[in-house]
């Protein structure tokens, strides 16, 4: 039949086509962590030993709280999750215990939407400009968007556990927890007070508590 | 005393900074659409009109499902939700039914992940290099990423209805669902045959279905 | 002479930025496909090894047009013309025998702008917001941009072969075409029925012809 | 029919989601010179107002060599092909008269492929690390790209007038011709002289020549 | 003459072209505060207003450091230098009174080089992933950069005033002072104490010291 | 004592998360050389071996300004300075003479800020729409702005040597010299006086000036 000849060979020269392209950069760049990686992100796994898992994670299990906080960040960043990787996006699960809170915190150089799926929570960002402070309070179905690189907090106000689920506009955004980055770590004692004027006794009782030193 | 008079002029010298800083661009750019837009989104809200509520949406309430599909999708992408404009990330909710699909389609330019929060589906989307179909089933709490601009679909597999949230790496991904662009509009029925090789019959009864015209 | 002397020195002191930058990031990343590839395209060549030829194609040949669609696009994209990658720009020549088509087919996250060198030619796309069409006839000089993502098609409906040249925004645009994503391959009959309304006897016929199974 | 009843929902439903989304940022951004512009471009034509023709233009006529370079570029970048706007791309048409040149240029920040359809050009770009000269001979049918800002040039050495055809990676890459900047404006001679190291004679002639003062 | 005749025409054509060209998106785009802003950036002034001023900045005043941390940045971003609008880059003056600090800061995604031009300065950033801290001294000449959106500081250390200059890739980078944005505005104390587990105590004295309520 | 314990969890729980972060794309991605690079520049450098000095540079030396420029340009690009890797900024040092200049020059897509720190300067850049230049006059503590892409010079016209500082919205920015593209390397003669229209006597002047062939 003439038909399927003329298809046969259009399939066959679309085939080549594909071929040279699945080579290559192609539609998705599932990261192989033992190969170099770059700004960009990762170097991609070869596309033929991709499968659908790659592009699949679980947020199905609650976090560990039991931490000074009462909530756990459960990320799926680039680096847990292969799939993102160059696609500019991911996501977390956040537990918050009753009266837990996640602290203080900065994504550095990502915005984030969060919907909450369980609990009451409020939640609040700092606006660099004026310093000023915009709260909300948030049920089962609400969404809020932090904007990019801005100090934010979520505290549950319910009387459940919380369960909320972050987006952001990188496959990395990591997160830049305040107390951790003067506590948590050997930056001197005087070198943080000076820098921010908290009383040297307030530094050393929180290096104590978050386990910093010097 | 000296401390707080120094404090007094850094805070007033502060002021005066972020007075400035103000009447501009800053933190965020909240969408106001009554002005002008361009290329990279809405023109921004004063941000002395800017509140809290702005930054906020919410997508608790089920969609209408009482259609060919017995799907909905619901946006909260910056036309609706303007705090997001400028942002680059937006989310969706989306009720399936038991037995409802979320038709083939594609976000121009977006990367999708989305959640379940209620159900069982199964999802896929095709490659454009070796047309490989990449498909997962998901449950609650499991998540899974789309490609930028690769077609894409939703089932529901359950015996609940499902609830599917989509968060995207655009402030405005948009939705271009093939059945629609095909035969929801006046495209005349010989192109549509032509440029898909449908038969002629299947586009006319297709147009029926959805509306469409020629 | 002191003037040759000082050029002396200033062109080895240039030299040697010019040495210590020619062996890192440069004017261009010509693509070496035998190294590992990222989100951002392929790694570098050897900056020493690059020609002209490699900033060089010739799409002067005729694609073989002997197939379903009587039409044929020969792809410069960054994985057979290394001189585009990380240039962000490509090129495509399209053939189209009289009365064939380019299918429907978007490329994920590139605006393409073509350009008529022989014959006349219809082509459309359709806008997903409203699912409107835009259709033009055109001709040898003329040119037209498909926006970002958006499906669209080309007809040649002139009476000799159309020869068009395409440019995208992209060193990699790829092509999704929707026959070959619903039918060149394995996906189920009757998840292509469902997601896409096409009567189940239409998926078949069109997997036949296509090469698809299942 | 309960059917028809459904998808009539279904597609009022979508049409307010279209409704809603149509008032806003879309599909594309065709330029309003009328209203104010931004770093990312024009601000976006009333998309109810928007037609075929905004994505189409004609490259079709010859430009006016008559020249000293004996060629001429005829662009169709943003400010006059309105449908680019905000999509990243553009085109151009270059004539090039037997022995004519393009003059050396850059386009700021945009790399270039450029296509020709008759003729024979000699092209080149030089590397900005080493200053090394990448030349190539180009006829029908050949692709060349000059990576982004680099110097670079077209030559005829043919025996019939060339046409070349340009696309770039911006929808407004502007085109800055050294001689122009040098010699065709106020730009005082002794400045000209010490930052290039050209005999002031020299400058004075190519002033003359290009209409530039002081 | 003939030569000059062709040069009048060309140079007239290139006019036309460059008339077009100047009535829209072009070389820069100068801030107009006075019309609408967007994610871009402001609004451009008429290029025909464009004077060689609006890309001229002086940073040779010293800032007033009369306050408790006995420094001053004093910014030229966008808001207030108008000729980087939309050019990515921005630049800063910092003045450190001898035992003065830079409080714990950080710029919302954008990464930061700075320049000691007198005096001797210790300088820190905190890395998000392990809380590890990168500290150096600098001295006259030096540079140092602190990368995307990371918490960062200075100390004079030194025997004189210290004057540093920052640059930015970003043209309105914005500046996050921690204690401002926890102290220096109505921010419930509670919620302090609760997301950074200071001491109620503490967190009353800072909000005193820097002016805030609550 | 519980709070500890709860602490500890918490600082193991998070020490894990950074672990798995820290082994992949972070905060920073200090070149590697000696791995393959790619468009968005070096890959990185193994986290565990970064130092603070990888983020340090000195440009506190004098540039050898012993040439026919009587200027030097010391650059702080990706190449030789490795902490601004993929970080798009970068500085350079530059020195001249007096009566020296920076010649006309270009920096392949990426927008400058300069700083005088000694002397008095004449700048000036070229636009491309209109030829227009803009011209000032800078002292110590003043800034200037240089649009992307765009031939632009510096001129000592002090009595003293001057001293500018230039910060790059790229980590690679580049230098295009045109005198240099023309002069200094084997483009032959004949094709530089066409494409210019220089004369081939002050062509073959220049080429011995600047050790060019051909």
């Amino acid at each position: 039949m003439k038909m399927s000849m003329r298809t046969f060979l259009f399939l066959s020269l679309l085939t080549a086509v594909a071929f040279t392209t699945e080579a290559s950069v192609v539609d998705f760049c599932v990261a192989d962590p033992s190969l170099p990686n770059g700004p960009a992100g990762f170097s991609c796994k070869n596309p033929s030993q991709v499968v659908a898992k790659d592009f699949f994670y679980s947020l199905a299990a609650k976090g560990n709280t039991d931490n000074v906080f009462r909530s756990m960040v459960t990320p799926a960043f680039a680096p847990v999750f292969a799939g993102v990787n160059g696609l500019g996006i991911s996501f977390a699960r956040v537990d918050i215990e009753v009266r837990g809170v996640v602290p203080f915190h900065t994504h550095p150089g990502a915005s984030e939407i969060i919907l909450v799926t369980q609990g009451i929570i409020k939640v609040g960002f700092v606006a660099s400009s004026d310093n000023r402070v915009y709260i909300q309070t948030l049920r089962n179905g609400d969404i809020f968007v932090f904007p990019q690189g801005l100090l934010h907090f979520q505290i549950n106000i319910g009387k459940i556990p919380a369960v909320v689920y972050a987006s952001f506009g990188s496959d990395n955004p990591r997160i830049q927890i305040v107390d951790s980055a003067w506590f948590q770590n050997d930056l001197p004692t005087p070198i943080v007070a000076n820098t921010t004027l908290l009383a040297i006794r307030e530094v050393k009782r929180l290096k104590k508590l978050f386990g910093g030193t010097n």
